[in-house]
């Protein structure tokens, strides 16, 4: 009897790979895998863990790992839908490399979970070719994953994509510091499109939408401008979170709950912030999303990030310094002030 | 509109968290949780990323995090289906302990993933709470979490469960050693059941047995046997894999390809091992399933541990000393041998 024709699993760095597709799929990833690799990584690929020496944290008074755990979450029935999954990949890389960066934390490595109800190695191999060149641009090695198969669990051609990343960080540096005062300002940072939050709205309102029409004004498909990969701001603030005598007081990755649920986490109890609505320019995308499912504004601004993907708070004074430190356009979008919550305005 | 009735994620150390179900299961799972902390974990229950201080490194030459990733399979389908989680969450907790363990790790910190079609807060709270139970066993914290609603993804009343470890070793302590020869001996240590493998196999065999249905012989349900949760073996061998002169050479993790497949995984290349079949008593519920479903022996010993769930290697003049210090019965169970691959007769 053949025990393993279904609901087996297999990882690329930890435990027993034994069914074919999961032998091919292992074939296909184990380059773009490997490409991610550096001097700490002390493992091979396929070993029973990763190994990641820290050699490095000698250096450092008290190294602290910083570590987050994320799904993509149905941003991933949309990349099926489309057959494009590579973005996916970068996704769910860049989503967890910022959500630890707002501690002030450096990725080390990355490992990933996927799992569907039939497991396709070349949808696989797409998928951890965007992983792997995610972690690349971000300096991250890919160290560990695995795959699962799982008919009774996932519905036909479905598939979840899940993420842990581990980050390093002398504890003097982690962020936020305990210097936020009202009247800093808030710097926003572009995103590329929704990221990875409010797709559950998004499907429903583009249900009768062919993903494959291109919209004149966006110059792409709906598919191209809804599936833009998560962007990752450590390249632009990795030399500030580096930097020990950096002005930057505190960063927040704008994820589900928008600017309105993300700001107040980094804040300090009885301040809030007032943003003022046109001070960055929104990206059409969210206009059409608003425009096509009806949306009230302030509903806008609680699920999307509307075009800023990342804040960083900062006293007035240091704001040209800091800009000319990030190398990209970046807006004033907003103040902290002496009262809880967000007002747009 | 109201964007977060399904597809919304929630993050009990991570990210926002904006609907009602994942607010329960938060507030239920809570002291769980926080009751796995130690003083290395400087983040509070609700922050951002997990935060491990690593002050303890200073005293290493060379540390190194030791790091894997799994799903505890279809063995969750069992357990939906018998209504009985929290084995659940030991389970995904003590495989992800065993898997570092076979490196010399001992475990820092845990992160943990459950996506289903529905969120049901009592039986998250359930899961997270077999999760701490068996962190604190292992002196783990349970530092991170995400919840994640998906009805398009998972079929009805199924889940997913995801977890994520990271230990430490000292370079120096690394396993397996190099040091392995043929004439080197194999002990076994107790499993308290098919850990987490083989469950596609089992529930296709018990397919029309009831779970609840009492065996004499077990003396006990064929749930309740079925869902023992996988054992960790650091209790066991703390104290060996912080000895830098233990003696042990190596650990395997019976796991997926039973002693036939995971034993090759720590042996140099060219050599094997000679298994004795009758060396050790196999738990029952082996004959039960091998009965059932009319399984020939060898395909035994490929998808099952057969009450083997840990095998030492060590030279045959260290048995007592290592006997000694591992409170518990264990059994010889073969040899390494100038042969690859593994012989069970």
């Amino acid at each position: 009897m053949e025990s393993n024709s279904s609901g087996s699993s297999s990882t690329y760095a930890a435990a027993g790979v034994d069914i074919k597709v999961a032998d091919q799929a292992v074939q296909l990833i184990r380059d773009a895998v490997c490409s991610t690799y550096n001097d700490s990584v002390l493992s091979e690929h396929g070993s029973f863990g990763g190994l990641y020496s820290l050699i490095q944290t000698k250096s450092m008074s008290e190294p602290v790992l910083v570590t987050s755990t994320d799904g993509v979450g149905t941003k991933v029935m949309l990349a099926v839908e489309v057959g494009k999954l590579a973005g996916i990949g970068q996704d769910i890389v860049n989503h967890c490399i910022n959500d630890i960066l707002v501690q002030g934390a450096q990725p080390l490595f990355f490992l990933d979970y996927i799992a569907s109800g039939q497991l396709d190695p070349f949808l696989i191999s797409e998928i951890v070719s965007g992983m792997a060149q995610a972690c690349r641009q971000s300096g991250c090695a890919l160290i560990g994953g695995e795959m699962a198969e799982m008919p009774g669990v996932y519905r036909t051609d479905q598939l979840d994509i899940v993420g842990t990343i581990v980050g390093l960080v002398d504890r003097a540096n982690l962020l936020p510091k305990m210097n936020i005062h009202p009247g800093d300002v808030l710097l926003g940072l572009a995103s590329s499109g929704p990221h990875t939050n409010g797709y559950s709205l998004i499907r429903r309102i583009f249900e009768n939408i062919p993903m494959d029409q291109v919209n004149s004004e966006l110059g792409q498909s709906w598919g191209e401008a809804l599936l833009a990969p998560h962007r990752s701001y450590l390249p632009l603030l990795q030399s500030e979170i580096c930097n020990p005598s950096s002005k930057i007081k505190a960063l927040a990755h704008i994820t589900g709950g928008g600017l309105i649920d993300n700001i107040p986490r980094i804040l300090p109890a009885g301040m809030g912030a007032r943003i003022k609505k046109d001070s960055w320019p929104v990206l059409p995308i969210f206009r059409f999303i608003q425009s096509f499912g009806e949306i009230q504004d302030r509903e806008m601004y609680r699920v999307f990030n509307m075009g800023i993907g990342m804040v960083v708070i900062l006293a007035p004074n240091d704001i040209e310094e800091i800009r000319t430190k990030i190398t990209e356009e970046t807006w004033v979008i907003g103040e902290v002030i002496q009262k809880e919550g967000v007002t747009i305005d």
